[in-house]
């Protein structure tokens, strides 16, 4: 089982694990170490805080340097969206981290392998064991490629309230009139359902957004609204 | 004024900033650079932004090897102790950075200089230009002699409310009775007073204390049997 994960991180991201047991200890899960007496080591706790620690710093290194001219408040917010419960969970799973957990009987029937918060916790830990095993540099280059590339991606939208940041940043100096307003509603070949929206402040148009709900339309029409303020600030 | 500070790092931690902009940068309050417009640089907040998970980072590796044996609430726990504004404020005032910093003139007139929260930024910024100057090791070396040294000196034990941790403790399997008790009360020859307090769960004695006021020897007897209870777990 284990080496198959190891040889996918060799192949995928040149990481050779020198500590296999420190891997093995990443992915062990307390329980499981109650239930089998005969096993050594310990469960992903102490990994896991290393791992949040070093998860905080590398992000903030990274954003500091990527954008030189954004305040502390843009490079906090975007900071938030990628440090965090779901955004973790995504990681895990993209690398497989949830099926080689070794779980207590319980957890296992309770459906803890599929839930956010303990694919948070493994790969918190999956990151201290490789700070340990092979140091911030080799953390760096892998981030870079399985979490920093994805913000081009626009991946860490998704978890960002754009419509509150929208209110919150308009209401600033006082009330204001936020309108979305349906411009449009298409139904394509395959079905789907293709919504235009506009957002206005006090009247005033800001932007269109498009999506596959009305919910989802206004989402995209407070998102670019909002960094577009920002940005011309 | 700057220079007495470079000179300062130099003598007692053997730190020469390569880039002295970055450490005024760290020592700048945003309505200094208002007021003098003719100025140039950034104030303070990007590195503060940084500094924050810098210390966060360090400090975790820090106690995560040192302490092998600690599971991660005790570590967190210290942790939390550490990295806290009324610790980065007392360092920041140790290394006097509370001198120089420049401050606009309504934060001046409001005692702003002397404000915890002001020290603990600018404690986190001072970090933060510390490590784009000069790395990682060199931050660990610096953070070895001003912060984790004091871990022995039990420096941090002031910021930790050990009644609250010794009851939530002994409270875990259900309600018990905490009795605080005055054994004793001596004046010395200066005139300063020291009580001596025990405290006891259940009718059975725990530890004791002493200090200045029945409230630090309630806090000394606290700490000592919260203590030993979680060593000997």
């Amino acid at each position: 089982m284990m080496n198959e994960l190891e040889q996918a991180l060799v192949e995928k991201y040149d990481i050779h694990f020198e500590d296999e047991h420190l891997l093995l200890e990443a992915l062990t899960q307390a329980n499981y170490l109650n239930e089998h007496p005969e096993e050594k080591g310990d469960d992903y706790q102490r990994l896991e805080f290393l791992g949040d620690a070093v998860m905080q710093q590398s992000t903030a290194v990274y954003l500091f340097k990527r954008y030189p001219d954004w305040d502390e408040g843009r490079l906090t917010e975007l900071r938030i969206s990628m440090v965090q419960t779901r955004s973790f969970a995504a990681l895990s799973r993209e690398l497989h981290l949830d099926r080689y957990i070794r779980l207590g009987r319980g957890e296992e029937l309770s459906g803890a392998r599929q839930r956010d918060s303990l694919l948070e916790d493994i790969w918190e830990a999956f990151i201290g064991a490789l700070f340990l095993d092979q140091g911030q540099a080799v953390v760096m280059d892998f981030l870079d490629k399985i979490l920093f590339a994805k913000i081009d991606e626009g991946f860490f939208d998704q978890f960002v309230d754009y419509k509150s940041k929208l209110q919150e940043y308009l209401q600033q100096d006082g009330p204001v009139v936020i309108k979305y307003d349906k411009l449009d509603e298409k139904t394509l070949a395959n079905n789907d359902q293709i919504f235009t929206v506009e957002v206005a402040v006090n009247d005033e148009k800001l932007a269109i957004g498009k999506g596959k709900s009305t919910k989802s339309a206004e989402k995209d029409a407070a998102r670019t609204a909002y960094q577009q303020l920002v940005q011309t600030k």
